[in-house]
């Protein structure tokens, strides 16, 4: 195998280019917010496709709104392998979440087409239109309908405004019948390749531009609502307090020691609230989530069981009643040891370490799982790993390197 | 010394009656919420002076909004007794809170006047226009201008449209003079008495209709502002997380545990919110108030500065920081012997053994200590003690003997 050569540092300034030039669509005034089929979203998938129209790909804006660029192969039979990530974004994102995998393989593709490089299989760049789940609380609208699993129940979820995905589609005249069509059969494909950010701290505390994913970790999520007794905050003695917020002080406490207590597990009460709560009233209720993810599922499993257990005898002990929703759940996923191999020699051929970790993150490459061989390049990101964010950065030169071993990975699969 | 004597029941269906008709006004759809200078608020204070003029006193509502009504007495050199309490309320109130007080001095006053009563001090029955502090965050309005203790400070504060209690009361032709011209001066006094709904579960537990209120708890409250570091919540390991929400919650424990440890103490964070939390996102930032009350001042003290001591550690073993702002401090204050021994001589001749307990909620009586001598008689809450809710209540028996309590108490006293 040969490594491809073209001048370093190129790919790198101009993926930088282009995330800045797309975060001009936004839904915020100081911020950016890309969120499904609003106006900006619309504007971003119709740069992308003149972006990849101008790289000489046969481009299009599919009924979901994934941007599709296809460079065809001449080899018969051939099959596709798909260079994919999402362009939406959170409110008050980065620039980079999703779209660096969008931009870096639109460079390579660009790079390929025009140096009249062949291929044995047809090589596609995706935009997916809908990673984040913002909108209609329903992650990959986008990759689902590609690979095949996109729910139909999803349809009826509303936005904040109460108007249904259903509807929101209907308007653009489109139905679940053409969601359905988008679906890429299995012995069409050869592989799926994604990279992304690595939205935390570990490649910049190693000190590494690249880390090739191992698996994609699970997550449980719950919505749990504890219902204790208001109250004067003057006039109620401690012992007679059934107090909400107290005892949701407990339960986050609990989840903190449980997931420290076990590697390749992360959990995290990122919303905690009482509703109308006020200074100088015993909370009558309180409201937190619950995210609780490993690669190893039954990790995951035992740590949300332990975890369970201990919010009930809280509960108990304290006389409050608590209601636990799971919001969602998802098995870890594995990245194909092929495709890991393929991505450990470019690494190795661009006289870089290969260096592995698993995705605490979801990312689309999890809808291919069992479609097809999947590969995910983590890039490493700067600010402490801070992601979701406008502090949210990744290097030229990291960028140009993942671009390099892309297009190597790429050159160099049969 | 005689016990009044009329109808028994009379006055507490009567006071219920009144409470009910009063709650018609409302800046709520679904509940009671009435506060300073809301159209809600003027109709009431009107109404107020209605009643009071119906029932021959000589009425007025004042330039701050407090509804007086006086019998004036005949004596040569007689000073004046105010009976008060607010009709103000906080959002989504019960119906007693603040107004049980006023239609108790006010069908007292009423029977007294239609039965020719003659009495040797003036008796002022006080609707105060502003307790609870909801509209511009500064309570005792009405009060504090009667007692001569406005704060010209808290005409800058503003409400939630932005508007300083200044252009508010400047719209009315009101200026800081004519509240400072209300204040009553200490040699004009005789005293000063107030009826007041528990708002706590003490009576009920003891089976008691009322109590007597030895002091009122002092306050220290805070807003606690902590900033910690948000991260993926999938992609952060845990040791090295700066959670927020997860340091709070140690903070939230630490308050009960250090008011649980004394008697005559208790400690509460009503406010606990995860700024824009995300189920996804590691909490970078937590709000959180602490209020904690004792009748005792140096025990209150001791455990404010323990907890800020609590907070401290373990925001540095957390490595977040934290800013604590003291929003206020009260004084405890202690109700006069000579009107717990009035009080508790009336009890005793309703029958009834005299009950003492201190109150851990502030009340308009604050105000008039050091000016004169105060007295407050508790009425028992139902519900378990329930108050600044809609389930709070007050049974018409209770209101009945509050009021003859009352009646017999001003009857004899010189």
């Amino acid at each position: 195998m040969s490594s491809e050569s073209f001048p370093a540092g190129e790919f790198g300034v101009r993926i930088l280019d282009l995330a800045r030039e797309l975060a001009q669509w936004s839904e915020m005034q100081d911020g950016l917010m890309c969120t499904f089929f609003s106006p900006a979203h619309k504007a971003v998938a119709a740069q992308l496709r003149d972006w990849m129209g101008e790289a000489g790909l046969e481009a299009e804006v599919d009924p979901i709104g994934n941007v599709v660029g296809r460079y065809a192969s001449r080899a018969p039979g051939a099959k596709t392998l798909i260079v994919g990530s999402h362009y939406d974004t959170v409110a008050n994102a980065g620039q980079f979440d999703g779209r660096l995998g969008i931009l870096t393989g639109l460079v390579v593709a660009a790079h390929l087409k025009q140096t009249g490089r062949q291929l044995p299989f047809h090589l596609e760049v995706i935009g997916f239109s809908e990673e984040e789940g913002v909108r209609f609380s329903a992650p990959y609208l986008g990759s689902s309908a590609i690979a095949g699993n996109f729910d139909e129940e999803v349809l009826a979820r509303r936005d904040a405004t109460g108007a249904s995905l259903a509807t929101v589609l209907r308007k653009d005249g489109i139905d679940f019948g053409d969601i359905q069509s988008l679906a890429y059969r299995r012995e069409t494909l050869r592989g799926y390749l994604e990279v992304h950010i690595e939205q935390g701290p570990v490649l910049l505390q190693k000190d590494r531009p690249l880390g090739i994913v191992t698996s994609i970790a699970g997550s449980a999520r719950y919505r749990i609502f504890v219902q204790g007794v208001a109250g004067h905050a003057g006039t109620v003695p401690m012992a007679l307090r059934r107090d909400a917020a107290a005892a949701a002080a407990e339960m986050v406490l609990a989840v903190e020691r449980r997931c420290s207590a076990a590697a390749n597990l992360v959990g995290t009460v990122g919303q905690l609230r009482v509703p109308h709560g006020l200074i100088n009233v015993i909370p009558g209720s309180c409201e937190l989530s619950l995210d609780v993810r490993s690669t190893d599922d039954a990790i995951r499993d035992a740590a949300v069981a332990d975890i369970r257990a201990a919010i009930d005898e809280i509960a108990r002990r304290r006389r409050v009643t608590v209601t636990a929703k799971e919001v969602s759940r998802h098995r870890a996923v594995p990245c194909a040891a092929t495709m890991q191999a393929a991505f450990a020699d470019a690494v190795g051929r661009a006289g870089i370490e290969p260096f592995y970790l698993p995705s605490g993150a979801g990312h689309d490459a999890e809808m291919f799982a069992g479609l097809t061989d999947i590969g995910m390049l983590f890039v490493r990101c700067g600010n402490g790993g801070i992601s979701h964010s406008p502090l949210e950065t990744v290097s030229a030169e990291d960028a140009d390197v993942a671009a390099r071993v892309l297009l190597d990975t790429i050159a160099n699969l049969r």
